[in-house]
C-alpha cells in the first residue's frame, strides 16, 4: 500500500499509527500542504477530494482518515484490534475520534487559517488564539470522559488514542497548556513510548521540515 | 430511546432519519441551542461533550452523530441496513460521511460563527459567505465522485444520504445555489419524497420555531 501523508498532517498521522501499530508494509508518498500539493493535478487524480490522507490499495485509493481506519480495521485485523468488539464499548471509542476528527481538528485545520488570514484579515496572534481556543473546549469535554488509562481505554490503544495523539501534537506546536488536561498528557506520554506511535511522529517522517 | 434533538441541529437530523428508516420507537427530547441549552448541567450531566444530539439508550447515553448511527447499524440491524456489507464499498459510504460531518459541517457549527462574530467581529455577510464557502467546496468534491443516483450509492438510502441531506437542507438556507451541483440536488429531491425523511425534517419537529 501507498500511504499519501505529509509529516505534520494530523489526519495522515492518525493512519501512521495504525499501518505501524498493525505492521503492514506501505510506502509513504509525500504531498506538501504548504505548496498546496494537495490540490495539484496528479494528487487530485488520486483523491478527489484535495485532502490529506489517502491510502494506495489493490482496490483502489481511499480517503478520509477515519474511513481509512474503519476499514483497515475490518480487512486487516491483525493484532492489535484497534476498536473492542463489544458494540457498546466500540460506541465510547468512537465518541472520542469524533470529538477530536470531527470537533476539534477541522476547525483548526491549514485551510481554514489560510480563510481567517485571507478573507478576514487575521492575524498570526488572531489565529493563534482561535486554534487553541478550539482545542481547549474539545479537550475538556474529552478529559471529563476518560478513565485512568494507560491509553484512552485502559491498557491497550484503540482508534481513539490514534486520533488523541496527533491533536496533542498540534496543541504542544500552538502552545496549549497541557497541565489543564493531565489525563490526555499522560496518555500521549505513555503513547510515545512505543515504537508505532513515535515512528509516526512528524519529526521522524521523511519530509519532516 | 430518547433522542436529545434540536430540529435545526444537522447531526441530529441525521439520527432522526436513521430511527425513522429502522422503525425505532423513540421519544424526542428538544434541547434549545439558541438559548444554549446544551450547556446546561441539565443537558451536560447526559451528555459531557455538551453537543447534539445524544441518544439515552437502556446502556447509557451514547453521543456524537456517526458513533450513534455506527451503533444503530451494528446493534439494530432492521430493514433497511444503511451500509453495505462489504468493506470497500462500505469505506466509499464513510468516506462521503465524513466529508460532510469532518470537513463541512463543524466549521459551519453555530457555536463557531458565534465566535466570528464574538472574537473577529464578523457581520452577517461575513459569516453567510463563510458558511456558504465551506459548503461550496466540500460539495464540488462530493460532486465529482457521486454516480447517478437516486441515491448517493445506488439505489438504497446508506449513511451518505443521512449525512449529506441535513447539509443540503442547511444549504438551502444559507442560500447556497445548488443548480452547481445537480447530482446532490437531486439525491436532496427524492429523499424528500420518503416519509422516513420528510418526518425527520426540521420543520416538521415540535421544536420548530
Amino acid at each position: 500500500m501507498k500511504l499519501y501523508s505529509y509529516f505534520r498532517s494530523s489526519a495522515a498521522y492518525r493512519v501512521r499509527i495504525a499501518l505501524n501499530l498493525k505492521q503492514i508494509d506501505h510506502e509513504l508518498i509525500p504531498v506538501n500542504l504548504l505548496k498546496s500539493e494537495q490540490q495539484g493535478d496528479e494528487y487530485v487524480s488520486k483523491n478527489p477530494q484535495g485532502l490529506l490522507p489517502a491510502l494506495e490499495t489493490e482496490q483502489g485509493v481511499l480517503a478520509q482518515s477515519l474511513a481509512i481506519l474503519e476499514w483497515l480495521e475490518e480487512t486487516q485485523p491483525n493484532t492489535p484490534a484497534l476498536l473492542p468488539a463489544d458494540p457498546w464499548q466500540k460506541a465510547q471509542v468512537r465518541n472520542v475520534c469524533y470529538a477530536i476528527a470531527c470537533d476539534i481538528h477541522p476547525i483548526d485545520n491549514l485551510r481554514v487559517l489560510k480563510y481567517l488570514s485571507s478573507e478576514l484579515g487575521a492575524d498570526d496572534d488572531t489565529k493563534n488564539t482561535w486554534y487553541r481556543h478550539w482545542i481547549e473546549i474539545g479537550f475538556a469535554k474529552i478529559e471529563s470522559q476518560l478513565g485512568n488509562g494507560p491509553f484512552c481505554f485502559g491498557d491497550k490503544p484503540t482508534l481513539a488514542d490514534l486520533c488523541l495523539v496527533p491533536q496533542v501534537f498540534n496543541a504542544h506546536r500552538f502552545k496549549v497548556d497541557m497541565s489543564q488536561f493531565p489525563k490526555i498528557a499522560a496518555i500521549y506520554q505513555h503513547c510515545n513510548t512505543i515504537p508505532a506511535f513515535i515512528d509516526a511522529a512528524p519529526e521522524n517522517q521523511i519530509d519532516a521540515a
